[in-house]
């Protein structure tokens, strides 16, 4: 199964459930992993930046790709691969192929400036890892300090068949995503865009044109009815489910301290048994989950999945 | 009326109405400040960036200070006055304190680094603009891309006798402002500290003992409703206004593009007359305002002030 | 007198002379400006940046262009310009274009990135300060961290007719100079090159194509002339007279302290009476003067012009 | 043999050489090996940014390390291990010591800003390297954009034991050099300093209180001579052969195409068998090439190891 640019719907950042004292927790990375693919999932993102893959020892990573790949036999898994050497990049790629994943995905090094310097890495990084696997273009200037304009997308696009997807996530990016459509009516090859950013506007994306998401937010579940709420043609519905969720999604988007959150929400919906971070991570004060419950509590009012047995 | 450290509620960052062929309308900068002073701010920050104050003359600019001290007479107004050198900064500041100001804003050069550049920008700022001048530490890493530690913050303040409030927009942001206040307790002085980052996380941040806001959203009126709320413990009622405006809200707070989207609901509001921004300024495209619109009367289901007679 | 793109030869960046209490030093400008003619000098650059133009008030600033234009009344003076606001860029430039000056040079804001935004932000300011000014593009993405290929400096200058000179000052930098004059061999209009970086690379500019010089170098009588050695084809006394100089060159070239050493060396050589920077400024050490003597004694032994009476 | 804080002299910044294929050149890097003993240097460091590292894959690099450990026996070798997560750095530095080398060199993230930041992130790294692997800290703004004032750099020496060196590349740096001299008086613990930045200050910095070098200058004997001449008090002598060098070694210094240069000087010297890079890689010009023999030429006049038979 290798990702193409039909690709839709929702792709969870899965993350990697540890256990209190630093283990990778497997029993949760299964359950975990049946749940993305109970809620209707697509597909899955793994080994990503809030993967804490950075932390994960080479071989490790590479056994936690292969049960994520095994257990969601139904659905495409990307994995991340980016590296700050093409080397280590060719070598993670081909091993997660070989391991079974559908597909890759490439962030600019954040020392890239000019249009022609970017356009020239992903040249570069394709020679790498091989045209024969597709990968998705990650766009997320805020955290690589890397702006590409769509013109710039386009180039990439055009020179590079294996680039399948783009992971949508500039800010502001709606215009972004209208001006990639355009494109395609002036002849550009189709490209999947599946968005991150938490999925802060991911209620207008999908009208924009989006195919969907590919982010982390403790409600997967939300997102996926949303994608198809707003594919159905049911608008105010869409804004309605999205916006009961938004105070709590953009609580969890807050950089830095996001992934504890977000770790916390799953745990106590049950979806992963800790909210462990291997170290160096951020932890929550008492006063940031008590805010987190009252969101929760407040989602609850209007998606039961929200309700949850005290902490 | 000089600013000091017990300032409260709701500054508006005034944007500066124009003409659609460029010349400030003045009719509009009056009947903007009256309708800040009447729906409760408790003071107003003019000539800020989200004010195209670079896009003033200096003669203008501070004829347009002069128009709106006068105007809000009963109120403090703050003017900013970063500025890449000293001397222009000393000249601003002091011609807006003759003018009438109650203090100005000062934002960090985005070329610092360490924690001793930071705190000696700030000592060789109040050495150029003097003493006796209110000042108000802007503390915005996301635009400006200097990063305060809650230390530095502290540094600044325990030197300069004359900062008396920190407009604080970091994000995340919400453990900074509750480090702030436990200094505090350790006997640091206390300021004012007004939130902005369009208001985004107003809601809890008024809960972790910030004043107030120092935001553009177009409805300040609904900032002073949730500041009045939340420090009458109405804590349910302030979280549920704020969340009916949170989708527009988020949709505002974008980059780049969220001072088109203000004015264009201002001038919808009939605060002022047009949306026109001096030149260059990003503009609107027909789908965002479409979506603007459709924001607006999803928020006038619960909030009367939204609902508006069609463009 | 307009600035055109036959510009060749020598424009020493000037610094600002001040008397020890902070005062502008008159005397010393006169004498300056009268050194810089005597030693050959084809234009001068006031107001930049090593001009401590950021600490001159507006209509201090403008006197002193003033003073240099009408002293340097044979050879063109340009004027930094460089402002965060179009407004301030075009009061500026109008100002000193009326004072005499041949030009103006604008640097671009840090905060641009791709290649759109650095093109679009010459085409505003060009349509800010009008058609009818001739312009130095400078390109210095050490200091400003803004970095533009060959093409995206070709794009600027075919658009803009008033751009008439690069300042050249990217590093490396070779390279560039040769595609910009064989871009001009393949049709794009001639530009003036000239180089900063305080000179670091100077004998290989002129030998790539470049005009001469745009630096403040303390000995420019020495620039002179090693551009005029260069241009007779006496290479090797190009190369003997500027290795001399080089180790002097390059701890002049320090960033941040570079200019204390600068005005530390031109105060030795009698051609400003003090060293005096206006605050804030970096200081010497009293190792690092030590260390310049040293420096100034070694060149001396290969160019009298550094034979300077004890301290 | 473990590093610690008595090493002086010239650690070589060891390139990786290829041959024209792409692999790896082994009778080169022991050729190479050998001339680094043979000149004297007092150790060496392997698998830096300039060691072309990021272009290896994982178990190739640690080949490429043992093989350097086992020919340099006599001197110590410290492997670069900065990576984008503790993992990572954690495994090579392990493995690493278990081939052999006597330190390894960490050089903070370019996301770094805080002086907090900064030393959290070496506490981070140690506890992940374990306290028992001595390391150098690499102080590199210009390229890494992180900027440690010295009061940093003492905190990061009190606080780990393990910190042995730093390596200086700050720009300016003799000021800093001095400043940790100072330390030291008052009572910071003692650490070995080695210079890097090509050598371009190595003459001044050598007489603030410097070590030695660590740097990749295709000269190393040069720096070797002048390290003795200075530390033996034969200032003129250093001076007179670091100078003919200059001109050269400033040349080699440049950004982006350094390396191709050095490995360009060192093929020519017989060190390396080829210049080639393994991809993707910058290449030098045919003027470059020239410029490069032109100014050996005049190096040999005052140095015999620059004459070289022609290319």
């Amino acid at each position: 199964m290798l990702l193409d640019n039909t690709a839709k719907g929702v792709f969870p950042i899965a993350p990697t459930p540890f256990h209190p004292d630093g283990r990778i927790d497997e029993a949760s990375v299964d359950r975990m992993t049946d749940f993305y693919l109970e809620c209707g999932s697509t597909g899955m993102t793994v080994l990503g930046v809030m993967g804490e893959a950075p932390k994960l020892e080479g071989g490790e990573a590479l056994d936690l790709a292969k049960r994520f790949v095994k257990r969601a036999s139904s659905i495409p898994v990307v994995v991340g691969v980016s590296a700050p050497g093409f080397a280590a990049m060719r070598a993670l790629a081909r091993a997660s192929m070989d391991a079974g994943a559908a597909g890759v995905m490439i962030a600019p090094p954040n020392t890239l400036r000019t249009d022609d310097q970017i356009v020239t890495y992903y040249r570069q990084a394709v020679e790498a890892i091989g045209e024969d696997i597709p990968f998705v273009l990650q766009d997320f200037p805020l955290n690589f300090t890397v702006v590409m304009t769509p013109g710039v997308l386009r180039r990439i696009i055009t020179e590079n068949a294996s680039c399948v997807m783009v992971k949508h996530e500039d800010w502001p990016g709606l215009e972004k995503i209208s001006a990639l459509r355009n494109f395609e009516k002036d002849g550009m090859r189709h490209v999947s865009i599946l968005c991150g950013n938490g999925g802060a506007f991911l209620d207008f994306e999908v009208e924009r044109g989006a195919d969907g998401a590919m982010t982390g937010y403790a409600f997967p579940d939300m997102l996926v009815d949303l994608v198809k709420l707003s594919s159905s043609g049911q608008r105010d519905a869409a804004h309605d489910l999205f916006d009961a969720h938004l105070p709590l999604l953009r609580y969890e988007q807050q950089p830095v301290v996001g992934l504890a959150i977000r770790k916390y929400i799953m745990a106590r919906r049950g979806i992963i048994a800790s909210d462990a971070q291997r170290k160096p991570g951020a932890a929550m004060s008492a006063t940031a989950k008590a805010e987190v419950e009252y969101l929760l509590s407040r989602v609850a009012r209007h998606d039961a999945r929200a309700k949850l047995a005290a902490a």
